[in-house]
């Protein structure tokens, strides 16, 4: 079973990151970008075949380890 | 118009960050966890209001500057 989590920064923490990318759009030509936020994206190829417990079990992963729950925020797909 | 990019190291293209967290999930005995690939995702916010060519737009960023095309993949969603 693949699931695939998306952690972002919180909605009111600065992220230079995606502001640098959206200054580098503007220098290439790209008018029209308003705002622009990067976050990460990790994809878990897992053995478990009962989706409702691999959710759990993703989520667990996220609190413990792939996501800083004071700035990120974190999705969990079960794919 | 919110538009999400998630761009993948493409298949085949080793991925030592994916496998550091696969190792990392292991060691905190998390079991079960086959494979980790990870990637970015890039949400912009666009002053387009046509789906269409907000998409075609949002590839040629992709080609130009969000993304390697020589070892990564990408997607584009219109939200």
């Amino acid at each position: 079973m693949k699931a695939r989590v998306t952690i972002m920064l919180k909605d009111g923490v600065l992220d230079p990151q995606g502001e640098a990318i959206r200054h580098a759009l503007g220098g290439l030509g790209f008018q029209g970008v308003d705002a622009v936020r990067q976050g990460k994206v990790i994809e878990l190829d897992l053995a478990s075949s009962d989706a409702a417990s691999a959710r759990d079990e993703v989520a667990r992963m996220c609190e413990g380890l792939l996501a800083n729950t004071v700035i990120e925020k974190y999705s969990v797909e079960i794919l």
